[in-house]
């Protein structure tokens, strides 16, 4: 008689998933220790018209007094302040009109006692005058002026020095550069800007079964829908996607794609702890796996590490999984690099749930949710793999670890996509 | 004796001003009509690497059923569920391994009573199999499966059509494509996706004075700033910003940029109705000059018409007040025929201030103010040269053409840069 053949609890263990699973704030810790060794991306110089919207890298000083010279800040006439002393459009003095002066054309006299200067709004205010009285309130016949009105000295005239003075730090190092500050830099001559080097992010794609992305499904196969994303989130968060490849799963052609130069490499698929996923062991004996398996909903089979100097995070093959783990982790050291604030992009308002938000103690749910009648919606979904979810919520609400979810009326926060 | 000179109070007229200004809302007003008349940009089909952040065109409808195949939602095995019925990890059903399925690899079987198919997350579920048991609640010696657990049926199989069924509208026309929008593009097959052409904005810059963008100040000549600052606003609210150009202070050489080809054209300086002020000339005698002169501060001398069909913004040469009548009327229009939203980009709170914001009866004021301990503080600003006021500004209050100003302690919207 043969013996029954024997049978292990373990037999099987690569299919069995995580021994145990680190929580995502280990998980988050690890990366801001990594990101604190390194330090954000160094800087390059990109022209200023491409410059809005990228980050500073060193604080600007202006090397200038903006303006350089006094101006007029009115059309008008620069005179000696003291000369319409009592005037009034009945009993007008009269001055001669000596010249113009236009912007970047000052008229090179000096404005003796007697005379005035016709000047246009940021035009040099010749010496001698030190006032601009505004057009309305004179009169002329081209060579006299009726000045109906008195003015201080010093009105309508623009200060060397008002906008910006020579030593200004005028924008701070990590400014994420807004238009105006566009406009400024270039008024300082600053015509390359130093803005802080994107990381090179890689996008490696798994899965044999997987069609080129943007490709009609075809028989069981469909195609990868996890390129496209996160070279989307990549460029949203600062990085600078290289186009997603796609790799076989194949542990030498993975190893391969994994040692070409990166700053952050990403890898969709293959992360968990089942046979077919040989990543994680990749990593693992050719680099560091610093993390494997998450205490998360969706998400759990999230890895992150080392390699060659890359951070490389192994992101699940199913889309929502894939954009959740991308947006907790991924993500926040693509945006640290880029030189943004690590946190969430998404903005966050309070509001108070319809329905009750279902979770077990011991994990952090990520819950797509839509916002009917500025109240929480869960949105009905079976699976991580529904990436339709995403795209009908208008946001998702994280809860914590320590809680069974948020009760129906209940205050909760939630990030807007 | 020779007689004085008549003096006549209107013979500079073309240097007073605006004989009347148009208010605020009359000005929007004639926007809208125009941008109703013509309606947004026609579509442009782009690669789906670069569909995020654009507005998609046409609205998307699923050509398939998305999955196409029920698919296991785990790792485990493929079973009939009724056969399960009584087990537990004491009293296991005992089963035949015929086989493994893997995603885009299925088992090219039956499943019949007694047997089991191994089966990947993704994996298609054979036929024959109606439920899936995880893979936590089985043992295995390779080819016998103990089975120690009952599942009903449809467990853990995502069924066809679950995440999109086809003749589904996935996406709305109109949408900003967000990350996870393009990641379903790609699995609907969509690899070319229809989006709203961005509007071909020409950026003219007059001014004699001006230096080009980036170069250091030099005697009483100034570079331009509101070149690169509106390139940057341009394409921040979705159009296509062509390189500016720097034209002469010359009534022929402004016509001829003005008739180059263009779906908005912005001309930068040269706006009010002094002498120097060509281009409202120009435009009214080659085009329509439909407002010219707005009871608003800054900005007031601001002009829009059109001329060959082009969308014309004449914004005055004060960087702030160009910044300003840009986000007050030519924003408006590039982000409505870009697809977008044509509102005010910036994010609203509801604050209280600090100090009195002043303003005058009968203009619009444009006040930018910081955010010091979440309360709203005016900034020190002496005129509308001063573009450093919006490099430190958080954002800007609104105060209408109805109102003194807003009290000390009052309420009001701040829009954030």
């Amino acid at each position: 008689m043969v013996p029954p053949r024997p049978v292990h609890r373990n037999a099987d263990v690569r299919m069995r998933g995580f021994v145990s699973r680190s929580t995502v704030d280990s998980a988050i810790s690890w990366i801001d220790q990594v990101l604190s060794s390194r330090g954000i991306m160094p800087a390059e110089e990109v022209n200023l018209l491409e410059a809005s919207g990228r980050i500073l890298a060193h604080e600007i000083v202006s090397q200038f007094d903006v303006p350089a010279f006094a101006r007029s800040m009115m059309d008008g006439y620069a005179l000696r302040a003291d000369e319409t002393h009592g005037a009034t459009s009945y009993n007008p003095v009269v001055l001669d009109v000596i010249g113009s002066s236009y912007p970047g054309k000052p008229l090179n006299a000096i404005v003796q006692p007697g005379q005035a200067v016709r000047i246009m709004t940021g035009a040099p205010v010749p010496d001698g005058a030190d006032a601009v009285l505004a057009v309305e309130q004179t009169e002329t016949d081209g060579t006299k002026l009726l000045a109906g009105g008195e003015v201080p000295a010093g009105r309508h005239i623009g200060l060397p020095g008002e906008d910006i003075r020579r030593g200004d730090i005028v924008l701070p190092s990590g400014r994420p550069l807004r238009p105006q500050d566009v406009g400024i830099l270039s008024a300082l001559g600053i015509g390359r800007v130093p803005v802080v080097r994107p990381p090179r992010v890689r996008i490696l794609i798994t899965g044999n079964e997987l069609l080129p992305a943007g490709t009609s499904p075809s028989g069981f196969r469909i195609a990868d829908s996890n390129g496209p994303m996160l070279s989307a989130l990549v460029n949203r968060d600062g990085g600078a996607a290289v186009v997603p490849e796609m790799i076989p799963d194949d542990p030498d052609r993975i190893l391969e794609s994994l040692q070409q130069p990166a700053d952050v490499i990403l890898v969709s698929g293959g992360s968990s702890a089942g046979q077919e996923d040989h990543v994680p062991v990749i990593l693992g004996s050719h680099g560091e796996l610093a993390i494997h398996g998450i205490a998360m909903r969706p998400s759990s089979p999230t890895g992150m590490g080392l390699l060659n100097g890359a951070l490389v995070f192994l992101l699940p093959g199913n889309p929502v999984s894939c954009l959740c783990a991308y947006d907790f982790f991924a993500g926040r050291a693509i945006r640290f690099l880029s030189g943004k604030n690590r946190d969430w992009p998404y903005r966050k308002v309070r509001l108070t749930t319809n329905r009750k938000l279902v979770s077990v103690v011991g994990r952090l749910d990520y819950a797509r949710v839509r916002i009917v009648d500025n109240r929480v919606e869960p949105l009905a979904i079976s699976g991580a793999s529904v990436l339709s979810s995403t795209t009908r919520a208008d946001g998702f609400v994280l809860i914590p670890d320590d809680s069974e979810g948020i009760p129906a009326e209940g205050e909760t926060d939630v990030y807007l996509y």
